[in-house]
């Protein structure tokens, strides 16, 4: 009987064959640490009386609350370059990105790898098929001590994603479709590992990165995407870092992408997705685009398809927060960023922004945010009744100019109406 | 025997002529409310049983905590847009900019009007030879209530600028150097009267702006710039409003910008103004550029000459905050945030930023920041044993890249040793 992606990762660093439910012991690629997270971390390692094994593997990435908030954030962000210096491990600083996004253009995260991360959303490293998972800062720094992690080797939920996403979609409703399907608690300690397929290939490495990261909303242990198309262009990838034909799932799902309609997920659960029109019409305070999910340029360029030639509701905040100072670049360089700005959005400084509810746009009680994040859990962002809805950049966007919930296909219709009164 | 610009402004106000120590009742042009104040504002007004008299008079701008770093600080906001809803005021809301930058930009603060401001650099209107000058909640509320203030007519100091700007020296070395002359109370509750002449007049609006920013910094009720130049051709300015050539001037001073060498107001006064050559090498943690001192279109100008090319020294945060969503767009338009950009800066939500310690930059114990700010009090931007170094755009810049104190000259100078040795 044959592997599993995850499997086939593992055995590979095993040097053994290694399935399911098994205990292994590998060596880690890259460990990752958050802002949020290093004290802990640093005071673990303290505790075991060690220090990074491999400096230059462990890196850290101060993106959570940046630049600093407040005085004791300063302090424990001065801990974190001090702490850096004395033991050799990079620190990207305020400005350069958030963690996920870093690694991926630091090419510290790549095919066939295992990178360990002190952020749940470390399963996005999956959609370079990189097995990334999250950790709590003991075993990150245990991993930090000793260039090594332990895992029980993953069961693994197939997820085929069929076909071509019509322009109307977006590669995060497909991904909501998912955890929709999955549920919040499908996939816990799972591998979820993506298929692509008649014609879903095409899929860039952006889209992939998305639909690994909201793989932790159904609880994944790691979220794999099988290489293919840019993949394949972007990176050297091994001959075996594909699943065998005859691979063991503890279930097999499919999604036809060419029949999806743009979703949405609604308060107060990540798996409680239902299609725009249910919910289209309500009211918004705040837009945000942003995040480890949709903060890319592939993101920002939809976003400014939307705003072109219009502008952003009165009374509705558009926040736009780029997901690393790379993609902050190209937005300037290439002039999305101006008609972004054109629009009436605002910028925010590259990193998590308001995602977590820390700085940068927090809600209000009784404020409705339509989010292109990965979490609407009560009180994530602010106020314990602020409503988060999940949605991709391209709802948002559109959602921004109407001021409610909607559409691009809903604005253009709008404006069509609108050009037949007039005439 | 003739009357002052301040003297003017307010006997043309009150219909009759005034001088320096009476008490006038005028009407104001403009109140402006902060929104970290808009609290206080509103409870007073509610406490005198009122309501703004000229609704689209009062203008609440959400500046200083923008976006919303926490919970508090959203429900504030919030109050601040049902506030201004309800009474027909205009809320300038997050991502708008700086209150003040706004206000010039939206001309509400014109040559020869009168603004209230409950922001003490409100002194900046004064670059437009507008009258401008900050007040507390009660003193706002009164004049929103009553479209109307009091004022005992101010003493005036009269400062002349003669000949022009090398180009090493900026706006706001003159503004430093006008701060050390004056010292921190050696214009309180005065009209500081500026008098361009001998090239001086070549002065832009903006750079008039900072000069009369900082007169506050010297105890200022209000600091007037004698229009002339550029003043001319963006406003109708009245025939009246220019100083007799006899007024009474309780202190003269002359300031030869021909002669002026860049400056740096070294911690923990704003007067505390030495060559910065005296504190060069200084080392560095972070840069802000930014406020309404010096966060407009030119001083970005400034900064991308000094940093084109170049890069930012590592272990240094520079962090680029523009004084408006409209200098945000045109830096965008015309290539300047590229240029900043591609050097490592970052850039945060154009508004105060870090100015005030309260989000977007808090300083930790020990830090030292280059600013282009306009204080730089013990605690300012947040640990007390912080030390802030009020500089110009270049300077701020040059720091950036050397990682300590300089200047782009120092930068060329290293630049050109290097080119020698190399060969």
């Amino acid at each position: 009987m044959g592997l599993t992606l995850a499997e086939k990762i593992l055995s590979q660093r095993a040097g053994r064959e290694v399935r399911s439910g098994e205990l292994v012991v590998v060596e880690v690629d890259q460990v990752m640490v958050v802002d949020s997270i290093a004290g802990s971390f640093f005071k673990r390692l303290e505790q075991l009386g060690a220090t990074p094994r491999y400096p230059e593997k462990v890196a850290i990435v101060i993106d959570h609350v940046a630049p600093a908030a407040n005085v004791e954030v300063a302090k424990a962000q001065k801990e974190i370059r001090e702490w850096g210096k004395r033991y050799g491990c990079p620190v990207f600083d305020v400005g350069r990105g958030i963690c996920h996004q870093v690694l991926i253009e630091e090419r510290l995260a790549l095919p066939g790898g295992i990178v360990l991360g002190s952020d749940s959303h470390s399963t996005t490293y999956g959609g370079v098929a990189c097995f990334g998972s999250g950790m709590g800062a003991t075993d990150i720094a245990l991993a930090a001590a000793s260039g090594r992690t332990w895992l029980r080797v993953p069961e693994s939920v197939k997820v085929t994603f069929r076909g071509r996403l019509n322009p109307a979609v977006s590669a995060k409703d497909a991904a909501l479709e998912m955890v929709r399907v999955l549920t919040a608690d499908g996939a816990t300690y799972m591998s979820v590992e993506i298929h692509l397929a008649d014609g879903a290939e095409s899929l860039t490495r952006s889209q992939r990165l998305t639909l690994a990261n909201l793989t932790v909303e159904a609880g994944a242990k790691c979220g794999l995407v099988v290489p293919s198309g840019e993949i394949l262009e972007l990176y050297d990838v091994p001959g075996w870092l594909y699943p065998d034909p005859d691979a063991t799932y503890v279930r097999e799902v499919e999604i036809d992408l060419s029949a999806l309609t743009p979703r949405v997920s609604v308060p107060f659960y990540v798996d409680n997705v239902h299609t725009v029109d249910s919910v289209m019409g309500k009211k918004v305070d705040q837009v945000f685009v942003g995040t480890c999910t949709n903060g890319r340029l592939d993101d920002l360029h939809e976003v400014a398809e939307v705003l072109r030639g219009r502008r952003v509701a009165p009374g509705v905040r558009m926040l736009v927060i780029p997901a690393s100072s790379q993609v902050l670049e190209e937005a300037t360089a290439d002039g999305t960023l101006l008609t972004i700005l054109q629009a009436g959005a605002t910028l925010g400084t590259p990193g998590c922004g308001p995602c977590m509810g820390r700085h940068q746009g927090v809600l209000a009680p009784g404020e409705v945010c339509v989010s292109t994040s990965n979490r609407n859990f009560r009180g994530r962002m602010g106020a314990a009744d602020a409503e988060i809805y999940l949605a991709s950049p391209r709802v948002a966007a559109a959602s921004a100019v109407a001021g409610f919930i909607s559409t691009p296909e809903e604005l253009n219709a709008q404006d069509a109406r609108r050009k037949t009164q007039d005439a």
